[in-house]
């Protein structure tokens, strides 16, 4: 992760400023605070959250920057600059929106179907937690408080005497303000997510599932509607079970969390079935082509996922996050990080005509609706929130990926470093920097896709267990011992369940947690679309420094077919005799590299005849 | 075609001036004409095309009545009573269209790309063409020509001393002025049709391919964009093509059908992939369960392949048309005409969830976007139109249906009867009712599906040619003489060609014209998602009086596959064993039937393992 967070740091985060000033956003903030003339610039009443979501990934950038020794006095500059704005453009009352304070829309809380209120006010609120724990300043935190609080005196059920009964389609606001009582502590902020988060599925938005209205949280059965409504409300719902303790939150995520995984996830841990309406779709409809697999809602799943983990420990979570991060998520940015996809295909055909627009399936500078690009930063920013957890027992290593993590064992703090160049070796170095004298318990997450490792470096005093994807390993440990982990990164072929259609007969690579795919780039003198591999050949790892910044490939066997008769019909009697093809290599790339070359067709699904 | 066009005279058409009244289209003609007060009703400046569309209809029917000897009083006097409030809805200068004249929008020709004046100009256009064929009267033509008149002092190329230089977006006014130059013999609505046909490609709607705007027409190499007002467009194409015989045109529509028909047409005859923009999509993209395959798109189809086989008297375009017909057509219609589909997905899943609105998979009794059930009801209503030729030596049967049939040899009448129970059976009598003295030639389509037939009756002196599709027999007829075509209609598997991803390992049963599918309703004890075919198995045809109004059914055998090992992750290992399926007899019901009994899954490809 580390050359995709220096890009993030050097090439991302950098160019936010200038992107969001050209994009009108920063405008729309001089607009309403007195200091700009003229009009709204833009098309959406939720572009503040650009804004926000920038100004989150810059904390967490300043956090990372400060603990490296960097210097932070640019970015400090920038991020105070916008914090200012944002402080100018706040109403006395609290409320704070450019859109409907430039006079657009029928005003404040007139449309919480479109308006998007709460879900910016949501997005400011994380955007001031990262501040505030960045850099230990108040002024953004501040402005959210004052916001949090001015909704707090609008929104409450029936007989509340508040006056409006109601939540934002677009859920966000809720996980937002969980976090905002964890690091303020006031219970009114934690009672106000679950104030939303109860009155979803009760016909407040006509049981539209669009808006996460068609069934109450606790009865649903499985995930459905917008993929980024949807799962930005589970992961407040996670919270709420993680804060309260309520069963039935925990129950209706877990089995939520696991519709998703069996029936609606594609291969690259990316979601979202339909261009229409940005929706989950049907249960194993999992298109290729036209999967969705919006940035923003593989974001979104990492970010639910991640919630799971810390609510239940167990490992799948933080499986599916791992598969989400370096597959569905990863690609949404290219690898200068200057130009982005909002959907993200598992294949683009020979004959694909870009038709323009956000929901191409070519990179982007910019999107008239920009929400992934920020999206993109802020989790990349804060990737090492989601790598380790610590249970007051011991350290829990997630994700893998070098650096130093702190937990807790018995009240005392222990570090651990990490030593790695996964995902490209399976070699993991961990070696215990700080540890109290009593015993404790290291665990480390045997990925899912790994049936082969090795574990060395275990003394011989040492508790080891293994159980549902952990290895566990309990004793009292010694600053400067070692564990080796190794997982077998022989290259794979995988199908899926007969029930997802769109990839019947067809076949993926993957090496340790990365899907692959091939790209016209690769195989020169014709298309994909004709391309078929042979699933009994051999696959071959290679270590390729001048591709793609540094990847190694999967190289296979197959041909491509050679074409049918032609004619005008493409349908003919079952059985017809396939012409012979001719002999490919076929060179697979890792998913999150794709499309940073010429332009031309990929694809993940390979047909095996 | 008798039974549909029985039910759509006596139930679908009768119905249209209670579902036109209750939708407010009739109370938007009151309210421009004075004779209401309101606002308009609706959500769209096309809904006065509903109302053309069931004038046409139902001008067809009446043609169909008058020769029938049937009572034609009450919808005589319907029609009358609805083109008399067409007629008092027309401004002084011609100009006609509800929406903009009751002060929605910005003003006439404000927003060609989506105000749809020309559109329902043409839809206009067509109805007074039908009603005038029909029943010789003016009323409605005077109308269509006055607005005719008034379009053509508006619109033309710079320099022409007209004030707008400009095409609507949605297609259609094209086809039916060169058809009102057919009707009237005025020159300058053929001009105005061609006008309007060379302006598409040239970027006046930002060379946007939803409108019709990617390339002009004569350089264009596939379908693309909107499948419905490409296709209204290729019908106007062909018409100028016929009407000029501008070989640039004929060349340029050839093209494009075979671009359609070899890449972007389903099974059913159903075109158009995508669910957002109702448009094309890439080539050999055919989705099965988020097939668009809009009923009007169907309809659209057979109306350009029905002017292509006239253009160049080629079988093919019939052979789609037929296909079409049967299948992507006919399904949008409920068995009892009063239920509609407006998309005809190819599979719905066994947790299917209706989202409701238009889109929906399930049917529906009228639309917010109604397009379709009056188109509808144009088609089935003027079907002869499409059943037979005659090129002035003789007469050319495209579509087997019961009827007499007219043609000319040598400036000379014939007639033909037709006496078949097709597509139910394959045996198809002709008898010369009317002959001249002369030779002339009487051909017979053999479908393109079809591998077997037997011809008999033939008299020795008879000049029989097989050519491209036709049967032809060049004699001297006598009157009553028969000749007896009997095709094999033994049913059968087809699969795609392998670049249609989405049915990759899968089959389709077939029977004459008609697809087959399978329904949940003949399959208890468990969904369709599961279900498997043995491809080698026996299909024995039934004969059902008893199911969907009397259909032949296909029954296979199969099995229904045993659920993989539960888990949280729907792929595997490439190569794990299935567990062995359950035995299941297969009841396969033509496609155009389905959905007409309780809701449930529906699947036409069926996977083979």
């Amino acid at each position: 992760w580390y050359g995709r967070r220096l890009t993030n740091a050097q090439a991302g985060i950098p160019q936010g400023p200038r992107l969001l000033e050209s994009a009108g956003n920063l405008h729309n903030l001089r607009l309403v605070a007195g200091k700009a003339q003229g009009a709204f610039r833009g098309d959406y009443p939720f572009q503040d959250t650009d804004v926000y979501k920038w100004l989150e990934a810059a904390s967490w950038q300043l956090a990372q920057d400060t603990v490296a020794g960097r210097d932070t006095t640019a970015l400090t500059a920038e991020v105070d600059r916008v914090i200012t704005l944002v402080a100018e453009a706040q109403q006395e009352d609290g409320y704070l929106n450019t859109w409907f304070q430039s006079g657009r829309g029928a005003g404040r809380y007139s449309d919480l179907r479109w308006g998007h209120e709460l879900y910016n006010a949501g997005h400011l609120i994380q955007a001031a937690i990262a501040h505030h724990r960045a850099t230990g300043r108040t002024e953004l935190l501040d402005v959210a408080c004052g916001f949090a609080d001015h909704i707090g005196t609008v929104f409450g059920p029936p007989g509340s005497g508040r006056p409006i009964d109601g939540f934002d389609a677009h859920p966000e606001v809720e996980t937002a303000l969980a976090e905002l009582y964890r690091e303020t502590g006031d219970q009114r902020h934690l009672d106000l997510a679950g104030y939303f988060v109860d009155r979803h599925g009760h016909g407040l938005h006509g049981h539209e599932a669009y808006c996460q209205d068609r069934v109450p949280l606790r009865e649903a059965d499985t995930v459905e509607g917008h993929a980024v409504r949807q799962l930005y409300l589970l992961a407040a719902v996670a919270d709420l079970a993680i804060e309260t303790g309520e069963e039935s939150l925990a129950a209706a995520s877990a089995r939520l969390w696991h519709a998703m995984a069996t029936t609606k996830t594609h291969l690259t841990g990316g979601v979202g079935a339909h261009h229409d309406k940005e929706d989950f779709g049907d249960p194993y409809e999992l298109p290729t082509e036209r999967a969705y697999c919006e940035t923003c809602a593989a974001i979104a799943s990492v970010q639910f996922g991640w919630r799971m983990a810390l609510l239940t420990g167990q490992a799948r979570y933080s499986d599916l996050v791992e598969r989400t991060l370096f597959n569905g998520f990863l690609a949404g940015m290219s690898l200068d990080g200057e130009s982005w996809l909002y959907v993200n295909p598992l294949q683009v055909r020979d004959g694909y005509v870009d038709g323009g627009g956000d929901q191409s399936s070519r990179r982007t500078r910019w999107f008239r609706c920009a929400c992934c690009p920020p999206n993109v930063m802020r989790l990349l920013a804060s990737m090492e929130h989601y790598l380790t957890s610590t249970d007051g027992r011991g350290l829990q290593i997630h994700q893998y990926a070098s650096g130093v993590f702190h937990g807790e064992a018995g009240g005392a703090p222990v570090d651990v470093s990490v030593d790695t160049e996964y995902p490209w070796r399976g070699r993991i170095a961990v070696t215990v920097e700080r540890t109290p004298g009593t015993s404790w318990t290291l665990s480390l997450r045997i990925p899912q896709w790994c049936t082969e490792y090795t574990v060395g470096g275990v003394a011989a005093d040492a508790h080891v267990d293994v159980e549902d994807g952990w290895l566990r390993i309990h004793r009292s440990w010694s600053a400067g011992e070692e564990l080796l982990l190794d997982l077998e990164l022989a290259p794979r072929l995988v199908s899926a369940d007969p029930r997802v259609d769109a990839v019947r007969g067809c076949v993926a690579i993957e090496r340790g947690p990365l899907v692959y795919c091939l790209e016209q780039a690769d195989h020169p003198g014709g298309g994909l679309d004709d391309v078929v591999i042979e699933a009994g050949g051999a696959l071959t790892a290679k270590e390729r420094p001048d591709l793609l910044g540094g990847v190694v490939t999967v190289v296979g066997t197959g041909y491509r077919r050679s074409l049918p008769e032609p004619g005008w019909w493409p349908y003919v009697p079952a059985g017809s005799p396939q012409a012979p093809g001719t002999p490919l290599e076929l060179v697979a790339v890792p998913y999150f590299a794709w499309a940073n070359r010429t332009l031309g067709s990929m694809r993940v699904w390979l047909p095996t005849s």
